[in-house]
């Protein structure tokens, strides 16, 4: 492997081709902190650069893992000590933003949150938002899908790509690129596609051409308190119709209750005792009018008993501290040491009886230690489930896993909904995916990637 | 062929098989009324059927061409003496509705149309739109990532299918169904997105799960005249910030005249002396706020010279006299006859010196003959030329095609917008895609259908 680092070294320059502690001293996983293993990180200047090692990659048969901003939480980043870690992070300049078309032309490396305050500077916005913003890149959502609280309005990081608006570096090398700036472009097949969600298993994404939205000045954010399951779906379809609602999450009172009475760690703006909770948040165009409508909302939600108690955030500091209660992950880390979090999906009128028939399998197997704790993006048919029975071991992981993905085969929901399937799911990827899907995958895979270089194991195996 | 047919005939009924005549009276071609010429007609009643045909198919190697609701205009229905052509005329249903989820689970061979209904009868919206809504069917959407006029607010096809919300029949007669309800799910490749928009090639669309939109009750819609292409841009970047623009439709002054005053076909409801006109929608849940908001922004436009006259449509009846200006093709078929009609996209701000230059070169090469008439969708950057030199010839038209095509390599322009590339604009796909993307789209092919079953020749040769 040396006359090949030595060769990659001559093209990225040899400060930019890490090895030894300063490999080590990233961490690949977002909740244990594990250290990367690779033999070494290469970070290319630029879609050249890249170009030139995976070629040279190719040649020798050498494994290759992307690195983005290492948030995933599926184990997606890891690389053994025998591949080799390439990091997009001197590549992340946005190169051009476009006011008349809505257009963001940005290198994969560039962080989420740059993206945002970019839109915003020229009075655009860029929808897709989730905890992780400020470290995430943009090549990260792109090969992920990243998903966040705002779909329900905007959709997935699919969405915000412009059709064949995405270039990517092949195994071999080759550079694919379709930087169209066009909202219509359907000039044979849009290849980007292939690149979003495969998790780097495909290709490389090193560019993107991404479609800006008009911001919208005026945002109403309440938190309510919600007596039933059926309640809320209620609720939610109440919402769409009188209000520009952008996210609708859902706070089961395991997970409220932890964030604020239990941890102390937030001031509950409600009581503790309601069974659910729901965050709204509607965008739109007159302050004075949405503001009006949000309110009427809420009314006819209380009148209908769709609510019990609600808070309006009247200032920026009160929604952002409503929002800390759903965002704040860290307090859930420490509290149910060792954690297992899960991200499913499933048809929202099948939701509570999951939930229930999961907390009851699991107080039978680790009674009196195991514990559920849910919330999620309920319009999305998207929860994460926060599980602790007080053992990080391997085994316990598997018998969790198997508790709570065995019975979304039967009811038509997902293994994952928004972090992708990494290493960590790779093994249940059967219980939502057809025979022929998985062959198909394995056939696309093949194709693309015949000697198996790209982020090797994850997703296929 | 008759053992096949035989065997065909078996499975769907030989009702369900048509020949001779009946095969002919079918035109392929909504321009030119060209007769069907493949060998027969299959018309399977379900998915099931469909995949013991193709399974035949492949066994006899036997290439087949999908017909939808044969309204496409780049030859990609035509079909061969030698091959078969498959109708899913008889797939029509409407499987399920879920207002909770906001979904529509549907059969290939369903019109739009009855989509669009069924959707506004739950109280909610079925985005997408366009002229052929009654005939088009919504596999044929699917197969051609369809767009329309509102394709600025909600997206094109692509953005209407559920992730993973697709099945197909493979070229195997393997069938790879993904028929997922969740706004969310990254359990793997989204291999939907080989079939969207790839004509039929990568294999046959049988069913998808479609997003439904809230309905918006209230609806405004304005015809303006505008001074300049300046100030129709100026128009479009105001607009989508103060109203909820669902359509903004830009008429060249060409496509205006002929259309009211020189066809006589429509009364024009501005003068028509205006170098360019818009149709302005907006989409909204306020009626009374909405209209206020409309005018307002009208009123703008005015003291801002954007517009110097508009009409503002106050009925039903008004609206649909606005629209029919647009979308009447028909009298641009009669009076333009022979006519070749262009449907390009290119960066918003090289359209007004493209269309001029367009226009110059035609008058040179057919001068005192040739005409051009503009109008399109301006904001996705999609434009439709029609253009007559009054001579149908294959020389003419290839001579025509040179001057479309050839200007947009350089100005970042795409061949096909939403129309696809069929047959008609195969030979220019280089125009608008690189050598790399071509050779990944063959990979592709060849992974999927490696004995070139699946409507042989289309998009790429």
């Amino acid at each position: 492997m040396q006359q090949l680092l030595d060769e990659i070294a001559e093209i990225v320059g040899p400060e930019n081709l890490l090895t030894g502690e300063a490999v080590r001293q990233r961490s690949v996983d977002w909740f244990t902190s594990a250290p990367c293993e690779a033999a070494a990180i290469v970070r290319p200047g630029n879609t050249e650069q890249l170009s030139r090692v995976m070629a040279l990659c190719h040649a020798a048969r050498q494994p290759v893992v992307t690195h983005g901003g290492l948030t995933g939480v599926v184990h997606g980043a890891v690389a053994a000590p025998s591949e080799l870690a390439i990091s997009l992070e001197r590549m992340s300049a946005i190169e051009a933003i476009d006011p008349v078309g809505g257009t963001l032309t940005v290198q994969a490396g560039a962080p989420l949150q740059r993206v945002q305050e970019a839109a915003a500077e020229i009075g655009m916005q860029f929808p897709l938002d989730l905890g992780a913003r400020g470290s995430c890149t943009i090549g990260g959502n792109i090969a992920t899908n990243a998903g966040g609280i705002r779909v329900i309005r905007y959709g997935m990081m699919r969405q915000q790509v412009l059709g064949l608006g995405l270039e990517a570096v092949l195994a071999d090398g080759r550079v694919l690129s379709s930087m169209n700036h066009m909202l219509k472009n359907n000039a044979g097949f849009d290849l980007k596609q292939l690149f979003i969600g495969s998790e780097g298993t495909l290709g490389i994404v090193t560019r993107a051409v991404l479609r800006l939205q008009p911001a919208l000045a005026s945002e109403q954010c309440a938190l309510v308190a919600v007596p039933s399951f059926a309640a809320l779906t209620s609720l939610l379809n109440l919402a769409p119709l009188r209000i520009g609602l952008s996210a609708f999450e859902a706070l089961w009172n395991s997970h409220y209750r932890l964030m604020t009475e239990e941890s102390g760690a937030h001031t509950p703006p409600l009581a503790t005792d309601s069974p659910f909770y729901a965050i709204l948040e509607s965008q739109g165009m007159d302050a004075e009018h949405d503001a009006e409508q949000f309110q009427a909302l809420l009314e006819e939600a209380f009148e209908a008993e769709l609510i019990t108690d609600a808070v309006l955030a009247s200032s920026e500091a009160q929604r952002q501290a409503i929002w800390a209660i759903r965002e704040d992950i860290e307090v859930l880390v420490r509290t149910l040491n060792p954690m297992f979090s899960f991200d499913v999906s499933l048809p929202i009128p099948a939701m509570e009886a999951y939930v229930e028939a999961l907390e009851q399998r699991l107080a039978e197997a680790w009674p009196g230690v195991a514990r559920l704790v849910t919330f999620g993006h309920l319009g999305d048919g998207n929860l994460h489930l926060m599980i602790t029975v007080r053992d990080g071991g391997a085994e316990s992981r598997r018998a969790v896993e198997q508790l709570v993905y065995a019975p979304l085969a039967e009811i038509g929901g997902s293994i994952s909904a928004e972090h992708g399937i990494g290493l960590e799911k790779r093994d249940y990827l059967s219980l939502s995916r057809s025979e022929t899907e998985i062959a198909t995958m394995r056939l696309l895979k093949q194709a693309l990637d015949p000697h198996g270089l790209l982020n090797p194991g994850k997703v296929l195996g």
